[in-house]
């Protein structure tokens, strides 16, 4: 078994208040728990989620001063002693749920994601914006060595993120699933996993180059532009006139709902992914309940779910273009979120 | 096979226009086509359907002039040439599917119901608010000859409805439901089937008498009287802290609406059924993608469901009040409905 | 809408006794009731099954004298009059269910192959193997015009049959389907079929022909070669230990079944396809119980999943290999396939 | 929080080898892990599974020597550091299931029971044949205070095993269950959760008592006896022909399982439960495929399932017979199991 020197201290961005200075310091480095691991991030991925998280416009309380991120992989460097499974030297990778409490109903069903008692990544303790971190062993994502550890990264939260609700789309082989802002970030893993789980797609979004991506190299069968056409009769066109069997929303805003319930076909379903805060879903009773809809939201994946999704990318079917800055870069890279100006994901290399 | 006198007029209750008057009056017995029955309506249950048929307010297109009625059981009096299996002198029902075309994607799935080409008993085909009245054989409900036609009626509509809502609440035995308006007429039909399905009930309404009755004769274990409890509280307190697992709404209007996504536990589901004229459905999507909610419009039963629910009234399970009246009295019976004072369902004889 | 001039005698494959001789014979052409369709067969597969039916060795009632055949494509020619869907000029194809009753608790369900009352064509009532053939309208496979006949005969049985199988074996997108008899009429197509699916497959049959079909052209991602590996543990191997998640069974036979338990992943399922007269199946109580596996018999997909096959054949992901040869032809075909030297399926054109 | 003087040293039920002499002595009390805790074992049933531990006869490995007993129900008395759920004073049972990976494909699917690293109680690990018994938190049930702990046991082996089974069964409310030995042990368990799950049932068994507690007690509708009837026969006229939905065969031996495959209904799942050393599931491939029959194992439950069975007893619809016995009387509770002279089940009484 290889060993590992472990500094105490170690490079992390951390901010005091929400909204407040993000400060790239030295911190220590943290101790696992006996059924936790240390993780060496590699790299770490960048998440609208973190954003919301640093702003704090999110109706969910949160551990601060924090270490955001939640989209972490790297070399497994300390094992607590009732870990079994994993090695020092494995790779292994931090998601959105860190830990959760095992035993509620949920957890006991394998939908540890809803457990009231979970333990968020760079939300409720410190995340991957650092060069060592904490999870619980049964939460981190195992990564067969062969792959990179830069592509990564985007997966165990973009990539298990859109897998999920693609799942929850009750959809099966051969039915037609919309996806809507298909041409960003998610959208791009969406019609990859789409595609490689049987699924006719039909990509929303706008403009000739996102058109071409997602039709060329990402599996789209049909590409709508909301800029040029009216969504609903295209969608209806593409689909026999009766709609696609799901709909998966991955921004929820009014507008954009109210079409899906529209152009979704009767008995089929609308999953809701985006959080943007404080918006609603509207929709009209009559319509949902005569065609028999199904608002459905989805969160993010289990533990299962996250092996299902890595083995999906280790198949070569998921390609997601991303750019890898430092992560001493990070407020700049917020900045260039919050201006719309990142095409694909950004990954933040932390050894520099 | 006994024979039956088929007369050439009978009586019927008629409107020309909506919100018209209706009319009391000799119209012709129709004849089935080869895939048709006629059936001797012998009582015909009264719909809040009806109502909104006769005023003309969903946004739906129907026949005009109309004899409505969707309840209809009665007396197998003509058989098409192709009909196999349902023989003159058999008990048969008439529901609000009246026929479907058979052959869509939904019909071959057995979600009839959600057919585009479906005809609708008392709305787009001349319902059972007549003595003989014609369904298409596939559609018509089978009945047990020893079951009273006279009960049997409100099944045909409130029995099937509930008994759908309540499996597309995707609930297990030993769950717990909500039935809101579980007093009224489809909530006393709810309480019975969800107790017959081994759900466990919590009543939502308001008074002491539908407090008696719901938990001492119907089945529920809780009742929450929504005027003098905070119900989301009392749901929670009800349920372990984590909500109900599932809730049927027979009325959706905003407030209960908003209250039953925040009473409903984690991964549970939300069943819309009743159709108020325009009303909406509104919930965050940040709870609802967190929580990993499920909203879901819930329509009538198909056929299959439609024998299931009259095998559960068959076992003697359900026991729906009702008042008899007659036929000729239908504006009154429409005039009690829409002040509120009907408690049960109204049933017609067709007789007098 | 076009005119079809139908001609009252057409030539047909005729056999009065079951082993007896099989006549080319002129016989009437039949005419379509009101529920039904008559199409100008064009072609027509041969399938086991008509080998089956010809010898009289399945525990099945059957007609006598028989044209068998089911697996027909062609062009509809007349419509009785409750036939509101299919137009004279359309392309319609007979498979194996050629009615039911529409009426029991299966045809409720869309489990119409179960019905106990369904009309079989070619098996209990007059088939494929003649130039008109009578189908009931609502079991016609429906199937678009720019299809070619020939090439879409052997989906009306074997595509359907495979299709059907990989749905009742529970595999989910990403799981591994074992298929036995891979390079096979049924094989071929059901390893194609799964690959459309999601699902990554290992193909087990012998020879490096197959091998090399399977694996380069069909999808398959391991060739298991039964008479030189041992299969439980090549399958085991290819799976990292547990098994896979389903096997297919094209022909059960009591080695490749008991080998299937033990290749077969705990909760995964082993689904029966073949029919080969008077098979048993045997399994170990101990290990089913404690792994928790489930053997599921697989028999022909109803009326959705035909159009379902179509719809994949349709976008080009189903490519069968096929002779084509002329129906006065078919007990030469008969003897090939009993020789075993048929690769592919055979169909006949009825032209000629 | 209470406290408990816990003693270093109690009385067990331990065995050297395999069909050896049972001896009752002293041992040590074990220690529990981090994330375990120990329990004072109030009762332990006891169970065929016993049985078959002491001699020895399954093809799975064990731990000797070996201390037997898995439905042992009890007071928490220690607790490991990482147990944060369980306080001591908390009552708890052990069930077969002492603990699993957490990790493996099956446990992150909520499917602990076919772990390939379980560790089972009293087969495996130390069981309840002992005063005080570790297990693992995570798979400790969690019994509710006001329970008796001696009615409680036979829940926590038999009560989960007839849920999961009836759960694996797939069938729905007011669907007909064939539940084969009903009067036994696990049949009479299996009557009333099928009766609380909305199940109709029909008991196979034989004897005048047996058929009179099964309909008058356990809520059978109907008791067919394999000595006077012929149970094809029977099931089929009381389910109108078509058979039962599904068959729970508690024990499995060749003439009753081809049986059922012949009761069952088309769809239909035929539920394996029963483990007799070396028997054998044989089912023809013809009738199994063309009537889609399912056929499936099913082992214990898994953690949720655990605390669901509970739920249905905390109710009271649960209440099996059992008669309390001294922990030191073992052997002779053996002999008259071996002899088939128990009605129900035995408990034990560690404290003397
Ligand atoms: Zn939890
Ligand atoms: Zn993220
Ligand atoms: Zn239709
Ligand atoms: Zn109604
Ligand atoms: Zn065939
Ligand atoms: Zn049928
Ligand atoms: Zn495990
Ligand atoms: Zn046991």
């Amino acid at each position: 078994m290889p060993e590992y020197a472990i500094p105490t201290m170690q490079w992390a961005q951390v901010f005091e208040k929400n909204g407040g200075p993000i400060e790239y310091k030295q911190i220590p480095v943290p101790t696992p728990g006996p059924d936790e691991i240390l993780i060496n991030v590699k790299y770490t991925g960048v998440c609208h989620t973190d954003l919301h998280a640093w702003k704090g416009d999110w109706p969910l309380a949160m551990k601060l001063p924090l270490v955001g991120g939640h989209e972490g992989a790297g070399v497994v460097v300390a094992v607590g002693e009732l870990v079994k499974d994993i090695k020092i030297g494995d790779h292994a990778g931090i998601k959105w749920l860190n830990s959760s409490c095992g035993q509620c109903d949920f957890c006991m069903a394998s939908d540890e994601p809803i457990c009231e008692s979970a333990v968020l990544s760079g939300y409720t303790r410190d995340g991957t914006f650092q060069q060592y971190a904490v999870v619980n062993a049964g939460h981190a994502a195992r990564i067969p060595k062969h792959l990179p550890l830069d592509a990564m990264a985007p997966i165990l939260c973009g990539g298990i993120t859109v897998y999920k609700a693609l799942k929850e789309s009750q959809a099966k082989a051969g039915n037609t699933v919309v996806i809507t802002g298909a041409g960003g970030g998610l959208g791009t893993l969406a019609l990859q996993y789409a595609k490689a789980m049987g699924f006719r797609t039909i990509a929303v979004d706008t403009g000739d180059e996102k058109a071409q991506i997602c039709t060329q190299k990402l599996g789209a069968e049909v590409f709508v532009d909301f800029m040029k056409e009216d969504v609903i009769e295209s969608v209806k066109k593409h689909t026999g006139g009766l709609g696609a069997h799901a709909v998966i929303l991955l921004a929820v805003s009014e507008k954009p709902f109210q079409q899906a319930t529209e152009y979704c076909r009767s008995r089929g379903t609308v999953v809701c992914v985006g959080l943007p805060a404080g918006a609603k879903i509207t929709a009209g009773v009559f319509s949902t309940v005569v065609r028999m809809l199904t608002i459905r939201g989805s969160y993010v994946g289990n533990r299962l779910d996250t092996q299902e999704a890595i083995d999906f990318f280790a198949r070569g079917l998921i390609s997601a273009p991303y750019k890898v800055g430092k992560l001493s870069e990070l407020p700049k890279v917020y900045e260039l979120m919050e201006k719309g100006q990142i095409a694909g994901r950004y990954v933040l290399d932390t050894s520099v």
